[in-house]
């Protein structure tokens, strides 16, 4: 059941669409959504990279279980991106509203390579997991590179 | 496959065990997720309740995509409440350290109702909804009664 329910929570995430047009009150509401919902992608992805970079034991069921919440995840800071939330208490750069078409196909790239990593995860072969969290991480940095301030 | 989707996400949600062991470095990593989790479950949870409540138009797409959303996030911040990170930037009562068993069973109680929200939002009915919701408002309020500081 186990298994089954990981599988077709990756199949879910690979069909659900994003939540469709924003809902936040006040530009600090879609500011502090996109904060919160990439914390918790983080706290999900480091785990799964202490595993492929050997700094914590191979755990093929926390693995999936972390994978799917990071495949899960990557669908939602997204909408938060709102016009009229590019200043505040963010580290969003400008470019983000600048080259929109451009930011959506870094985010729709993360998301496609968080739906490969829970894929692999659920091989329950850590080569297939150090093998896919490497195109994902660097789709993380690369986003951050152009997107975030230091 | 929408519909599909929907169903075994929150399928997944149901079977899908809470992430083991809490992984966070220092006690204010945990707040911080714990935090950002709880973020992100109230974001989705306010816009279902704006439909149950009247304040928005009825979107049965966007209630079930949603539900499932906190289906899956009222799975995250419990175990973020390590030993240790009681003090700090939080509004978390000690008594949530007294008191584990009682607090466990409020956070068991939250996913139970977050599942059966998923699941009436699934219907696609709006008297569904509003008889789900508030029974899953009324777990939030009642552990943040109990638990969270003003």
């Amino acid at each position: 059941m186990k298994t089954f329910a990981s599988f077709v929570l990756a199949a879910a995430a690979i069909t659900l669409s994003a939540p469709a047009a924003a809902q936040f009150a006040k530009p600090e509401d879609a500011i502090k959504y996109r904060k919160a919902s990439l914390t918790v992608m983080a706290a999900h992805f480091s785990r799964i990279g202490a595993m492929a970079n050997g700094r914590a034991p191979f755990d093929a069921k926390l693995a999936a279980e972390n994978a799917d919440i990071v495949a899960a995840m990557s669908k939602l800071p997204w909408a938060a991106f709102t016009e009229g939330s590019e200043a505040g208490d963010t580290k969003a750069k400008p470019e983000i509203w600048k080259e929109p078409a451009k930011f959506k196909a870094g985010a729709d790239k993360l998301q496609a390579e968080a739906t490969k990593l829970a894929v692999a995860a659920k091989t329950g072969n850590l080569d297939n997991l150090k093998a896919a969290f490497g195109p994902a991480a660097e789709t993380c940095k690369a986003c951050h590179d152009a997107y975030r301030n230091k």
